[in-house]
């Protein structure tokens, strides 16, 4: 494969708290906010609270989810007094970083965010051949001793792409888990830092002529999502994720292997023909969103030497 | 030490939803209102759902904590249409299940709670000398096998005495973790099931004369809580509970040790005196009480023999 040659990445913008109960991003965004640029920094950076009333009150949202607020559609309607507060905030946001996927957005924008399922670090992303993702990927595989880091992406055309990340040129959302909503938990805030230092240092390198290997990197494609079993009347869900899925998220799941464990104690097997890989399996907030777990197919894609 | 006779239990309320996104009680509790009594139950069993609001919005509370509206001035404040939602319902749970602690009140009042702190099962209570209690404690620790049991003691009296397990003659919540709030994990759900069915068969050989043998149980009686460090304007917490405290939870801890990791990479370390049991370390709903966590005092306390 032959050696690409990218633009630099000169503006970077790194978000927390789009979900104001994500407590890891939040409290890494209000450190990063205290040690202003100098001007003397190699990169231009600029930090984001995204939901600060959300985070003001440490819930995911006040209105709407911010991070669905992001589509061509969303960003382009009219807004009034009535409106939503996240609404308006993605369009504010869109403003700041955006416009969404324009010359002028932002060139990376990483979104910080937690999940209650047991996913370690995950780049989370539009895109399967976004070489400057994917090589921030494998740099943080290489680097990141202690953290499972993986690539994961949602095959959903740019108009529709729904979240924050997808108003940078580059962009992803940089996940970690577990780590209930509303808690911080010491090992997940460390993770993130080290993932949000190893990112920025790459582009650093890469921005001053560095050369990275290409390689391979395993792409996590989400193929669909699998809700709850619920009562039929009330759509009370009668079943919890079954103790031998729970805290497997990317171990491959058999056709036949247990899914639930009903409240009534019957197990539920997972009944499709592929064996495919579990992530955000009990993910919270997904309760509301009719989403157990989703189930994504792994191939390994190359990616050519950049520079 | 004497045999003691006690009165037998006959009535008992098993509550849940107290905190409406503790969803292995509020699971529970919809569990067994499937199961309606036949009338040949050798116990009568009232099956209560304590803040239905909260738990509909799978949020903590609605307007106030109902698990802090127990108290007997609580109970007997003036109450209008503007009153918070939680100080009406605590003085209708008030009346149907108690009135607290007087003749006409339920035998036995166990509530049911989740933590995201790592505590396994305990029964919390504002007694060291409730036998029955104390027995059904024992009971426990002897009969559950894959889940830690603990008695914890709050030194209260009864006046001030703020929960929903107050209202009975005996009372305690059964508090288990660790569980992320707005989430319902299969083992910990299994755990708080077999928990009350070990209680109920219990209750059944004790009101149908069966000795128990005393013994000596271990209770923890808290004596602090520990906050977290707070910027001293913003009062925004500055540090995460240190890694090594962090799931440690009934794990002795000595002065000297790691407490907390700030943000900024400092350890702090325990000041104290005393080597402490902690307890709710990290608890996600006590972030707004200033609690990142208590400490208790343990000790043996002999039983005696009750039939």
């Amino acid at each position: 494969m032959k050696a690409v040659a990218m633009p630099t990445v000169s503006r970077v913008a790194v978000c927390g708290g789009t979900h104001g109960n994500e407590l890891a991003g939040i409290y890494l965004v209000r450190e990063m906010l205290k040690k202003r640029a100098d001007g003397t920094e190699p990169v231009s950076v600029v930090t984001v609270m995204s939901n600060p009333r959300a985070a003001q009150l440490c819930v995911r949202y006040v209105e709407t989810d911010l991070n669905r607020c992001f589509t061509r559609a969303a960003l382009s309607a009219p807004v009034s007094e009535t409106s939503p507060y996240e609404m308006v905030r993605s369009q504010e946001l869109n403003a700041l970083l955006g416009p969404k996927a324009s010359m002028q957005a932002v060139d990376l924008l990483c979104d910080l965010h937690n999940t209650t399922a047991n996913t370690g670090l995950c780049l989370i992303t539009y895109s399967d051949r976004d070489w400057i993702c994917l090589h921030i990927c494998k740099h943080l595989q290489a680097q990141m001793a202690s953290t499972p880091v993986r690539y994961v992406h949602f095959d959903i055309p740019l108009n529709e792409a729904y979240s924050l990340d997808s108003v940078g040129k580059h962009g992803f959302a940089m996940e970690i888990g577990p780590q209930p909503h509303g808690v911080v938990r010491s090992v997940i805030f460390s993770a993130m830092q080290e993932g949000v230092q190893l990112m920025m240092d790459w582009i650093c390198q890469f921005n001053s002529g560095t050369l990275f290997e290409g390689g391979w990197v395993d792409v996590y494609t989400m193929v669909k999502n699998i809700d709850y079993p619920r009562d039929s009347e009330t759509h009370v869900i009668t079943a919890a994720v079954h103790p031998d899925l729970q805290d497997r998220d990317f171990c491959l799941l058999h056709p036949g292997d247990p899914m639930f464990l009903c409240f009534s104690g019957e197990t539920l097997r997972y009944r499709g023909k592929e064996a495919l890989y579990p992530f955000f399996i009990n993910e919270g907030a997904y309760y509301e969103k009719g989403v157990a777990l989703s189930l994504a197919r792994k191939r390994r894609v190359q990616i050519p030497s950049v520079l």
